[in-house]
């Protein structure tokens, strides 16, 4: 049986791979050890210009003159020895962290997929005969102990592509930021090039991983399975659930290291020590530097993995008991795999307009450019998915809509898909307006510092709040829209068409860390304030990508968990999820106090851990001479190991939380109290994670507002050192917990536990409920 | 038709009323005018002594001196008048504050009722003719048009009770702070038996007013309504309406009014000017003080008279289309009324307990007496419980169960009750653990203000979302456990149940800002050290005991509104609310997200207020020659002034957006999205006013904790003015408008969300969802 889709979507996939890989190649081009510098500058002719430039490129940036002081003669060769000196020692601290933590992942996969084989397998008394299908009357289906071997095969896969994308991510952050710090010598241009290529090569190559892998998975599972599509798919889901567990350490474990080592570093260096951010005497600015590419990068990737892997299975499954299933059409059950190829195809063509139709020249263009692709991407992706919807699909069809059939049109699915990709853009939007120091939001939290850090944290976190009204509407109406047209599997394709330009969205997403990164090495290696300014205003318009890219996150994961949801209440075999049964309200409460619980716990071990690493730095400002007039060399790993070990530690026991959740309930209070946790956890989860990264998000804008000083009301609250900078300061660090760390893992919490009791649903459904039997 | 319950329940109010009486009638003896000062002493043959003192009582306070140095000679005299003069302005600031927001409520209480009269009027096209019942099957009952004229009496009357209710416990605390304040010259003891009986005058007070109004109006009102019980407690819920909306605008301008003077008052004060807290040269201290009364006092009082009078109108809605009505058994429909009655009765031995049988000597004393009170109140009240049940109740009866019909037991009814007011006990121990300064997390917040404020705000978020763990697990537990046994009965009972000991709640909780104000007044009347300490220790237990009354009202606040969104979900003929469906489930979404939406109005307001106000502090400090010195008297009234026109305008919106949001979604979206909306508001409220109200609470104590210096580790990280306490004043400050005006308003918001949804449901099941239509 081999159709169309078999052709598109590998094709896809490679070239996104190729594009990756090109991308990576422009980058790589740039040097940044002392010695290449100095070769190239000879090739070049003079001044120490780096090699990436492509051609026709002109370097006018805001000072317009050409080269930078930097770059003539030695001090361009020092300076570039120690970029690459820091470089070094920020990529072995991500490398040594991350394999530290992968021990414990693997400790950790091992045991949870025994788990969820002997779950699984469970279900029929580890029976090998064949089963009467569920779905399919009066068809045999593969036993459930087949499920339960496939569904931990689909599991180990999922959480082995998920690991190979935090980490392939960390790699190219953790080369492309020095790159990004070498190209802000010669202009804005092209150091806005390096990261934005660098983004999205992690971006391409995620993406189009997360696609092979699932294509090919299905295929070979499809040897076995034969015509028992049920069994198929029901095991591919395991794969989210891998994708999302591994998330799951990875979003908590570096959100973790990535603060403590910020709030620490903080703490000691800007308000005890009044020395800048980034300060190479500050003992934990290596960490802290680590921990942007273990927590943002690493940590994002395996994310909006997970949510790609969760939506996409999700569908899937639907997909494989609606009349696509039935009917045996794989182009139309490969649905959302192709719209996941056409948006590689369409995040290429956007990718290009930041890289070589529309060039950033100014300072000023940065952010502007970076809301082009947002808007490029949507506009082109409504394309792409009308030419898939009407190609693959056919003009109309059935969907299961727990235990009902619903009629469909393939038009349908194109609304369905079209709404949660333009919702992506209302969400993302709308963070911008509430996180970007251009618009009025940001500049009275700036503005309340005249009054102290307590009158601006209360304009955060109420800035916070109303930052939630917009992409919640937006949701819900994508959820009112799809969920009506075509039942469940509306929801799924919904949040993959918010998903479908994730290549794009991860690009602008990792380009904020590594533009982060590059303005703590520019910092570091010493050079020149115009520099800085420059890797600055990439770092601001980062601050307000990575709200943006948290604000798709947290919207896609409230689509791709209802989506999950939806799945496993079809798979649990429940046509109803009654609010006003007793055993459903109190799911619905409890499950809305988990968000705070979980954040209760990250928050406090961030806590925690700032105030160890604090101590630390205390200690070494202390105890090393010369340490704070810059003539010693403070002890880097001492605190690399404080935040390593921290996060290792602290990610625990909220791990454990949102695993067990799901497990505790299903299994002792059965199907209908877990639906209402589910429920519960989704909608009160959403406002606490949207409006935690925004408040967080503005916070960090507010203070750099202050720093640059580019209007009159800017310089009034400033300079550095002012008191309303002192109050920012403040805001500043209490938000690097919301955003970073609380915030964005409850994405991870909502989809987890939606996938986590999908796969279990055989399980639930046949054995759960002790309690209440 | 007379029953056993038309003499018990007139009887138990009129005791309760003749206890406030007599109470307040002890607490009234102590004088606070210079003339009468003097003339105490003489009659009391020397040393100033207030009368107050009940016989036997030994003043063997922490000093053990006996009586005090201002009592002696002149300074006595002179710190009196100041004391009269400072309470008077006190006075005279809330009475004017509200007496300017009764006339916006009575034109907002004018047009509701115009509101109310024609949606409930057009249900049946305003006809005069009897309508056949709804529930008791070829019954005639009476016209809707009779239901929409009753339901706007009951209304009127409910928000004339609230109005009341607020304004005599307003009343009873500008009278008592200052009478505190004079004995707290004799010792600890004496001081905290003035505070507590009041607390418990304006306690006793609501509970008898709040229990006759509604007898008196059920007895009115059958003599119109006769047989037709359906239409006679379908209109009584209006009572519920009318307090709910009163306490909306209580809760939320006073809550304003209150945090703008206290911010804006430390903002200028603590942080710029450096002056304790309190003192008399800070502009904005009497707009302070005066906010305690109109915010903490009046607010709350409407609060919880609203809870009660709701959970009441819900649980005898409900028995009225149950087994109770159909048999016309007044003594069982009338069971709620009795709980309370019961409830007065065990109020009025407990409070004995605390201020006859067990006294406090020790500022130590002071804390376990009220934590005493809980648990006293408590263990009477479940015998009161037993008593009520097993006398008013037959042995077997049903309840109406959404369509279906429950058989319910007795017993059953008792567990109901019982657990709800074990659960309330719950509650307010674990808010006591979270929030006082007796505990580890409180400690550990403290401990947190070492490296600044930063920190202090992350520890106190995240003990804030941890606190909230236990009461969602109580309440949970509550739920499950009444709804299985008596469906939407048992929850309405429930919650009757843990406010069945409100009269103790509120002592206990008004007790706290009498004490507040007191220790106010002894710092502007220049008392000395001692007494200051005295009242200090009084209100660091106050601090507490709020925290506490806000956990069990917002616990109530959960199982009233969940009994009223069972009754409106009967009243509008629903069965089934499915999650499952896209109606429900964009309301569920959108519902938990108002209490973020409004709780961002709300602290902006109080942020901009308190700009507002520190502008007007600041000026005076310039404008006012000598005011820092302390030799000119600084404008009190513009600062009032600025509160007032803050909290009055900035109440509106909040106001609206809960006002409106059923309205529109029953209006245009239909019941199915109304009932999801009141779910997703319900159970994502309560999380974010529990964590509100104890992150705030346990900033408050670690500040006091700090300040008090009480153990070697408090000693460390003071004393006032050290690093660390000005981060903890920070934290403070940031935990004003969580706990005094968002926290708290939020359990408006569910409630009466919920309640004007059931007044309106005969509107919305005949005209309701105009758009999916």
């Amino acid at each position: 049986m081999v159709s169309a889709a078999d052709a598109v979507i590998p094709a896809c996939a490679a070239v996104g791979i190729a594009f990756a890989v090109w991308q990576w190649l422009l980058v790589s081009r740039v040097k940044v050890s002392p010695y290449s510098a100095a070769a190239a500058a000879a090739r070049n002719g003079g001044a120490g210009r780096a090699v990436f430039r492509p051609e026709g490129e002109v370097d006018d940036d805001d000072g317009g003159c050409g080269d930078d002081e930097e770059a003539d003669g030695d001090g361009g060769v020092a300076a570039m020895a120690r970029c690459a000196e820091i470089q070094s020692a920020i990529r072995v601290g991500a490398n040594s962290f991350l394999f530290t933590q992968y021990k414990y992942l693997a400790a950790f996969t091992a045991v949870f997929a025994v788990v969820i084989f002997l779950f699984l397998g469970s279900v029929h008394r580890f029976s090998t005969e064949s089963q009467p299908c569920q779905y399919t009357r009066g068809k045999a289906c593969k036993p459930a102990l087949a499920n339960a071997v496939f569904s931990t095969i689909a599991f180990l896969l999922g959480a082995a592509t998920s690991v190979a994308s935090g980490f392939l991510g960390m790699r190219i952050a953790t080369a492309a930021n020095a790159r990004t710090t070498v190209e802000a010598r010669r202009g804005i241009g092209p150091a806005f090039a390096a990261a934005f290529r660098s983004g999205a090569v992690m971006g391409f190559l995620l993406a189009s991983l997360g696609l092979l892998v699932l294509y090919v998975a299905i295929k070979v599972f499809g040897l076995y399975y034969g015509d028992d599509w049920e069994g198929l798919y029901e095991s591919i889901t395991g794969y989210g659930l891998g994708g999302s567990s591994m998330a799951l350490f990875g979003r908590v474990g570096g959100g973790i290291y990535t603060k403590a080592a910020d709030v620490g570093a903080d703490l000691v260096g800007k308000v005890e020590r009044n020395i800048p951010e980034d300060d190479p005497r500050n003992p934990a600015v290596i960490a802290d530097n680590v921990g942007d590419n273990v927590g943002d990068i690493a940590g994002m990737g395996s994310d909006l993995f997970g949510s790609y892997a969760e939506s996409t299975c999700a569908a899937l499954f639907v997909a494989s008991i609606s009349s696509f299933g039935a009917d045996h059409n794989f182009a139309a059950v490969s649905y959302p795999l192709l719209i996941s190829s056409a948006g590689l195809i369409v995040c290429l063509i956007t990718t290009l307009f930041a890289t070589d139709l529309y060039r950033v020249k100014t300072v000023d263009g940065v952010a502007p450019a970076l809301k082009l692709q947002l808007l490029i991407s949507t506009v082109l992706m409504t394309v792409g998915v009308l030419v898939v919807t009407f190609t693959a699909l056919p003009h109309e069809f059935t969907m299961f809509d727990f235990g009902e059939v619903k009629r469909v049109k393939n038009w349908h699915l194109f609304f369905c898909v079209t709404i949660g990709l333009w919702a992506g853009l209302a969400i993302g939007f709308t963070t911008e307006y509430f996180t970007s120091n251009a618009y009025s939001p940001v500049r009275d939290v700036a503005d309340s510092c005249r009054t102290g850090a307590a009158t601006n944290v209360i304009f955060g976190l109420a800035l916070g709040y109303k930052s939630v009204i917009v992409p919640v509407f937006a949701i819900a109406v994508s959820i009112y829209v799809s969920f009506t047209l075509a039942s469940i599997y509306g929801i799924a394709v919904a949040a993959l068409g918010m998903l479908s330009t994730v290549a794009t969205g991860l690009a602008i997403d990792a380009y904020g860390p590594i533009s982060d990164n590059a303005g703590g090495i520019a910092e570091m290696a010493g050079m020149s304030h115009r520099i800085r300014q420059r890797t600055d205003a990439l770092d601001a318009a980062g601050n307000t990508t990575a709200a943006i890219g948290k604000g798709f996150a947290i919207g896609s994961a409230a689509l791709v968990s209802l989506a999950l949801f939806g799945a496993f209440v079809s798979r649990a075999g429940m046509a109803v999820i009654n609010v006003l049964s007793p055993k459903v309200f109190v799911g619905l409460v409890v499950g809305a106090m988990l968000p705070y619980w979980f954040s209760a716990m990250t928050m406090k071990s961030v806590g925690s851990a700032a105030l160890k690493m604090v101590e630390e730095v205390r200690r070494q400002f202390a105890a090393i001479p010369g340490l704070m007039e810059g003539r010693a060399t403070p002890d880097y790993a001492s605190c690399v190991r404080i935040s390593t070990d921290a996060s290792l530690r602290e990610m625990m026991p909220p791990g454990a939380l949102v695993l067990l959740a799901p497990l505790v309930a299903g299994t002792f209070f059965g199907v209908q109290t877990l639906a209402g946790l589910l429920a519960g956890a989704l909608v009160s989860g959403v406002q606490v994670a949207i409006s935690a990264s925004n408040s967080g998000g503005a916070w960090d804008n507010a203070k750099k507002y202050i720093e640059a000083g580019a209007s009159d009301h800017a310089k009034a609250l400033g300079p550095k050192g002012s008191d309303a900078h002192k109050a920012a300061v403040i805001g500043d660090t209490i938000g690097d917990p919301l955003k970073d760390t609380s915030g964005p893992s409850l994405n991870i919490l909502i989809k987890l536990m939606a996938v986590e009791s999908l796969v279990f649903a055989p399980f639930f459904a046949a054995h759960g409920g002790l309690i209440f039997k």
